[in-house]
């Protein structure tokens, strides 16, 4: 059987989609300073999950925000918050890799999806880059304002925001070497992934700026 | 003298955005965190009589928010930031449970003015059961934010987003029903209110999901 | 040379995004609390220098903000924030009165822009005014959300918002008794600029409500 790449990424779009909601229910329940209800943990898991499509697409102005015109997003986004609140405390190591590597391939694919759209929408190279990485970084970013912090993106260390902007910037370089569509939004995709992944793994941080 | 239902919720909206600065204002004025201004405490005034409403408003794309087309919303919130401000001080039980009164009137119309107006945008009956909680709650939610908090709804255990889910869903529901648009809309409203008002006199909290 | 006025006050706008991305970074290099990594110092520049305009095109949703439409925004905030993190441990009281000095002339100025876009987007005069203040004062404010804290204007005592309300006000009288516009906004953006100074200069502070 072979997926049609346009199918593909639908795919990994609502995985992602389910994958951020997923984890960030289980970072709610698990939360040391506060003990959220079943609003909260649902709430920071929908910030999560479609912050970063909904900040994408107010920027845009392109009409209501794909998470509200397509009740699909909405219902993996609850689906992903369920699972995450009744499997939050029974989750062991095994299952928080699953879900870095889900959400690896969903920055990846996030990064282009916003960088694509802003393209689309007739934007520059620059404003497109940025818009892939606040797409990318946006729910979490929300899920971490709304929880009475600072973004993890900025401070924890993580090569989470550059690993957005490599993808973006190898989608958005693609493109205007006028590639396939499709060959650039893979290439982006996977480079924003990999660089995830392999940061993940070999434990890259970024230092602090001050010395 | 009868008064005609849509003129009736118009009188609510307006009492809503009034209550909601009275609020907002009384509870800046007495923060034991930071001592706010002028500023601050006319900024979280306006932040929780319209935040709402705008948030509202900027996902369903529909020109500018109301609070900025319609000049009565800003006159309302700045008099109830300013009565705020001069009362604070004075406010015993009686005013605070005046305003937790107005304040659940405003939430079950809030919550249903969301969804009456989503479902005139054509977005589905999830999406707009979603935005009727998020114009309910999204005032207050922003207002906690600016004050470097995390919203009350998230973690305070009581029946706020709950309530407004409960109003926006039988507005929903009713109006799917094909009931008459001012029968559902009373109904929603009432519903909400009648939760948050039972939940504040008998006490009524959320659990932490956290066992 | 004779500079046209309308050449100055792009000047303006563009020295204002230049110095709050330089201002911005320095003070996340600074900041106590958090050590910023590259992101998070890039991060919060951008807030601080883009943050007031991107807010208000959303609120008058003409399309997508000029931030990402017109690209030199991005560029001069890419420059401050790489020119902030540079000098940021060299920068000493004649840098940050420098910065001071430019940040209360985009003061003015992005009052002034706010309001002028919100009478030429067909709104009122209270709802100018007060995007006015939310375009001078809301990249501060996010940037200061998104460092977890409450925003500065509300709780630091500075004449800051007031300063940006003076000159949206007087732009908005001079506009609404038909002077030339330019007038118009030249008394403006001088008044916000001139107070804010005045401010800084004999060190004006407002005082906290709570008595």
């Amino acid at each position: 059987m072979v997926l049609p790449i346009d199918k593909l990424f639908s795919l990994i779009d609502f995985l992602g989609v389910f994958a951020a909601a997923l984890g960030g229910a289980i970072a709610a329940v698990r939360d040391t300073r506060y003990k959220y209800d079943l609003v909260g943990v649902t709430g920071l898991a929908f910030a999560a999950a479609l912050g970063g499509g909904i900040i994408r697409d107010l920027i845009l102005q392109h009409g209501p925000p794909l998470a509200f015109s397509d009740s699909r997003y909405l219902l993996l986004a609850l689906a992903g918050a369920a699972v995450g609140m009744l499997f939050a405390n029974r989750a062991g190591k095994y299952t928080d890799r699953a879900i870095a590597f889900v959400d690896a391939a969903a920055l990846g694919l996030f990064a282009v999806a916003g960088s694509t759209r802003a393209i689309n929408a007739g934007l520059g190279r620059l404003p497109a880059l940025l818009l892939g990485i606040v797409t990318a970084a946006g729910g979490g970013s929300l899920r971490d304002v709304l929880s009475g912090r600072t973004p993890k993106i900025f401070e924890g260390g993580q090569i989470y925001a550059i690993a957005a902007a490599f993808g973006a910037a190898v989608f958005v370089i693609c493109d205007s070497l006028h590639l396939d569509r499709s060959m650039s939004t893979l290439a982006g995709a996977l480079c924003g992934f990999g660089l995830r992944v392999l940061a993940l793994r070999f434990d890259w941080k970024t230092r602090p700026v001050r010395r």
